[in-house]
């Protein structure tokens, strides 16, 4: 652990990742599934579903940030992945209604257990806004769903690209008003830290050994020198005097 | 008054308009260059100061609606206005720190005093969205200090331009993940709403017959046959059963 509450100071928005950081998608989206294979009579591995749908996510948005393909928002690509997991999975019986449902599980992702009441306490001290890729409505959804109170839905969709591009990390800071140095990157991801640092943010690492299941192996510790590394978001609260 | 909550069952999302509708700038502007004149020993027309202010800021729009400015936020719109007239109002000695302050006034906007509980009991039941021509970082500063809780702060600076163009409640209905009929527009004034209606949102009036003084002569009255028309944001939760 680095860094102390006094260095922080001049601190004034904490812009946090979503998917693993702030919401367990890999728990919701096993959760959701389980209670439709209990519905249909189904068996389906869940737990299986759910990490080959996250595996599809990061190769979805390649050709966004490469160039190739204008910006869409994650609703299309959960949905392209989606269809072509179907049947692999024994749900292509699905209509189009319940595709349509399912597909939007990702914007009722609960919160790690932390999640609401750390940041209730870091809003009396900071601004808190998402810097995800998820766009403007999953957030605002999620939000209601999950008690996660956000002054602003950020990141993504301001841009019209997704991280780790530069532009996404420009636009959430020029729009909240702040100096890089002014704002602070919230995420349990090096890789999202590293391209935070880079635009002049502020880091916190939080811990979340369990977001990709029992087994994880990425993300277990911080790689970097981050200015704060968190066990969870109360204790992020706590190091930074909230 | 028109309309009833039955056939308001589909409205998922209350867009707002903020400066007049949700907040009172003029008495906040008011409120602030008595407090400076006091602390100088000055002795200005507060009211007149904050009536020529905002008289220059639909003009300052203008050139961004019509193409011949690119989207400058209100920020900067402000500052212009402020620069020219601080001579004319006796405030030359401002220095450079004092200005920028001052102009965040519109950062410090207090709300009506129906706003913050008509907002909290409208949020049971609806998303509740800024659709204003103030940026992400004056709407989410003002929230912080009138209590307000926004979902989501939107409007001008999504779709870089200014209202009443099309594309600022197109940018917002988008990003909210609804259907224009699946949104309302909440307005004191009745420009506002025609302009919101044309995109096929749903309408409330509200009145705010002292938003620019005690002798207002616009929008005393519903001019449109609006879906809503209410006295201030309490009328408003009742009417939509709230």
């Amino acid at each position: 652990m680095t860094g102390s509450p006094e260095s922080m100071d001049t601190v004034k928005a904490l812009c946090f990742d979503v998917f693993g950081t702030v919401v367990d998608w890999r728990g919701s989206v096993i959760r959701e599934c389980e209670t439709l294979c209990t519905a249909r009579g189904l068996e389906i591995d869940c737990a299986g579903f759910a990490d080959a749908w996250r595996a599809g996510y990061q190769p979805a948005m390649t050709p966004v940030r490469e160039g190739g393909r204008a910006y869409v928002h994650l609703d299309i690509l959960h949905r392209e992945i989606l269809d072509e997991l179907l049947p692999r999975f024994g749900l292509s019986g699905l209509n189009e209604d319940e595709r349509d449902h399912f597909n939007r599980v990702w914007h009722r992702l609960d919160g790690w257990p932390d999640a609401r009441e750390g940041m209730r306490r870091l809003r009396q001290r900071f601004l808190l806004a998402a810097l995800s890729n998820g766009h403007v409505a999953l957030i605002v959804n999620m939000a209601r769903h999950a008690g996660l109170p956000w002054d602003a839905p950020l990141g993504a969709e301001m841009a019209r690209q997704y991280k780790p591009r530069a532009e996404v990390y420009d636009t959430t800071i020029r729009m909240l008003g702040l100096a890089p140095r002014e704002t602070m990157m919230v995420a349990a991801h090096n890789d999202d830290l590293r391209a935070a640092r880079a635009r002049g943010m502020r880091t916190a690492f939080v811990s979340r050994p369990t977001e990709y299941g029992p087994e994880q192996v990425s993300d277990l510790a911080p790689d970097g020198d981050w200015d704060i590394v968190a066990g969870d978001f109360l204790d992020l609260a706590g190091r930074l005097g909230c």
